[in-house]
C-alpha cells in the first residue's frame, strides 16, 4: 500500500516502511499552490491512498533531514511573502486614505487658527469677518487690507512669512481634496453601491471603522447606525444618559435634511441601506444603491 | 489769573470764571501728542499757570457741550487705533512664529507617522531602517522599491497618493526652516545677543515663555533656567519629585554637550548669561554674547 504526503516541498509517495518510492518537487510557491494537479499525478501511477493520520508523525519526521532545511526556508519565506502581499487589499488603501483625510482636517484647522492670530496683528477685521477658515485663508492671499484697519503697519519682510503659511495650508485642504477623488476611484471599483448611497467620505469611515467591507457587511444595520458614536453609546451604557442615534452617518445629507425629530427615524433607514450597500459590494452583487437613494428621498419627504 | 487746559481737541486758556478766552485746536493725534508746543505758545501769550486740581472738575464740565461729541469720538477712535497699532512689536511677531514652528513640528510629525503606515503597505522595509522622519520622507519620493520587499504590489495610481503626502511633508519642513530664518532675521536687529547665545529657537521660546523681551529681562536668572519647564516644577513643589534643572535651554548644545552629571551646573551658568543678555538686548547695550559664549565654553570643558 502506498501514501501520497505533500508539504511544501513537493509531493511524495511513501510505502508502508515509510520510504519515498516517488515524487514530484515543487519548483515554485504557484507549483505547491495547485498541488492538486501534482497528487492526482502520482495517486493514478501509485494507485496511493492519502497518508492516515496515525501515520503522518512518521512521515515529518522523514524532513528533518538537514538536505531539506534549505528548501524549507526558501519556499516558506516565499509562501509568507505572498500571503503579505495578498492581505493588502482596497480595505487597507481606503482607510489609510480616510485616516489622513481625518488628520489633515485636523492639520488644517490648526494652521488656520494660528493664521487668523498671526495675520491679525495685520488686519484684525478680516478675521471678525469671516468665519470659514477656507475662504479667510484666501482671501489672506488675494485681498488688501482696508484703509481704516486697526491693525499694526507690518512690512512685506513680516507678511511674507505669513503668506507662506498661507499657501501652505491651502495646500493641506487641495490634498485633501485629492484624496476624496482617489478613495472615489478606488470605490468605484470596490464598493459602488457604498459610494453612491453614502459618498466617498461617509462610505470610507465607514469601512474605516467597520475594520474592512467584509466585516462592514456582515455588521447588522443597526450597528452600521451606530458606527463612530462609540463614545456616546458608552457613556449611555455606563450613565444612562441619553442612547446616540447615529454615527458617522449623522453627516449625510439625508440626515442633515431630515427635521430635528425625524433624524433618528431616518438614520435608521438610511443604515438598514447601508448596510444592504456593503453585503451587495462584498458579495459582488447588482448595483442598487440607485433605487436606494430614491426610495429613500420618497419616503423622507 | 488765566489757567491752561489741555485735552484730546485741543489746548484752552480758561479765565476765574471758567471761560475760554483762548485756544489751540489739534488737527490731528500728532499735534496731541506734542501738546507742550502749543501749551507753551499759550502760557506766554496769557501769562497763563496750569489749571489747579481743585478747578479741573469745572474745566471738564465745560466740555459736556454736545457740540465736541463728534470730535471727542473721532479722535478717540484715532488715538486707540494708533494705540493699537503701536502695541504690535517685534515681541510678537517673534511669539506667533515660535508658535507656529512648534505647531509645524507636530503637524510634521503627525503626517510622517500616517506616511510611514501607509507607504509601509508598499515597501515596509524602508520604515523599519530609516528613523529619521524627514529622511524617511525624501526616501519615499527618491529612492525605489528593493526587489525582495515583502510589500503589496501597489500601481503607480496607488503609490501617487502617498507621494503627494510625501510632497506636501517636505513643504512642511522648508516652512520651518523658512521660520527660522525669519526669526533670525528679525532677532539680528533686535536681540542680537540672546541670538548670538541661545540660537534662534531658544531665544524665540524664551521671549515666548517670558511674555515678552522686556518681561525676560526683568526675570531673575534662576527663572529663566527653568522657562519651559513649569509642569515639572509644580509636579515638584506639590508631590516631591525631583526639581526640574532645566527648561527649553536644554536643547542648547552647551547643555547637550555636558557630561550628564554637570548638567544641572553648566544650566546654572547658562541661564545667568542668556539673563544678562535679554538685559542687554532691552536696555539697548552692547554686543558682548560672543565674550559670554567663550568664556562659558572655556568654563565647561
Amino acid at each position: 500500500m502506498n501514501y501520497i504526503f505533500t508539504n511544501i516541498l513537493g509531493t511524495f509517495v511513501l510505502d508502508e516502511k515509510n520510504t519515498i518510492v516517488d515524487s514530484i518537487t515543487f519548483k515554485s510557491i504557484e507549483e505547491y499552490k495547485h498541488k492538486e494537479t501534482a497528487e492526482a499525478k502520482l495517486q493514478q501511477k501509485h494507485n496511493a491512498s492519502p497518508l492516515p493520520k496515525e501515520k503522518l508523525l512518521q512521515a515529518l519526521l522523514l524532513f528533518k533531514d538537514a538536505k531539506y532545511y534549505q528548501d524549507f526556508y526558501t519556499k516558506n519565506l516565499e509562501l509568507t511573502k505572498a500571503g503579505l502581499k495578498n492581505a493588502v487589499n482596497e480595505d487597507n488603501l481606503i482607510m489609510q486614505a480616510i485616516a489622513n483625510i481625518n488628520e489633515l482636517d485636523k492639520i488644517a484647522n490648526t494652521m488656520s487658527k494660528r493664521l487668523r492670530e498671526w495675520y491679525s496683528l495685520y488686519f484684525p477685521e478680516l478675521s471678525e469677518e469671516i468665519e470659514d477658515h477656507e475662504k479667510y485663508v484666501e482671501l489672506v492671499l488675494e485681498q488688501e487690507r482696508t484703509q481704516e484697519s486697526f491693525g499694526a503697519d507690518l512690512s512685506e519682510f513680516d507678511l511674507e512669512e505669513m503668506k507662506l503659511l498661507a499657501g501652505r495650508i491651502i495646500s493641506i485642504y487641495a490634498l485633501r481634496k485629492q484624496h476624496e477623488l482617489y478613495l472615489e476611484k478606488i470605490m468605484t471599483k470596490y464598493c459602488p453601491n457604498l459610494l453612491e448611497l453614502a459618498g466617498a467620505t461617509i462610505a470610507a469611515r465607514l469601512i474605516e471603522l467597520g475594520k474592512g467591507l467584509k466585516h462592514l457587511a456582515l455588521l447588522p444595520a443597526s450597528t452600521v447606525q451606530l458606527l463612530g458614536a462609540e463614545k456616546a453609546l458608552f457613556r449611555h451604557l455606563k450613565t444612562g444618559s441619553r442612547s446616540p442615534k447615529y454615527g458617522v452617518i449623522i453627516n449625510h445629507p439625508l440626515i442633515q435634511k431630515a427635521p430635528r425629530d425625524k433624524r433618528g427615524k431616518a438614520a435608521r433607514m438610511l443604515a438598514d441601506k447601508l448596510s444592504l450597500c456593503a453585503r451587495l459590494d462584498f458579495f459582488k452583487g447588482e448595483f442598487k444603491a440607485l433605487d436606494y437613494r430614491i426610495e429613500l428621498e420618497g419616503k423622507l419627504q
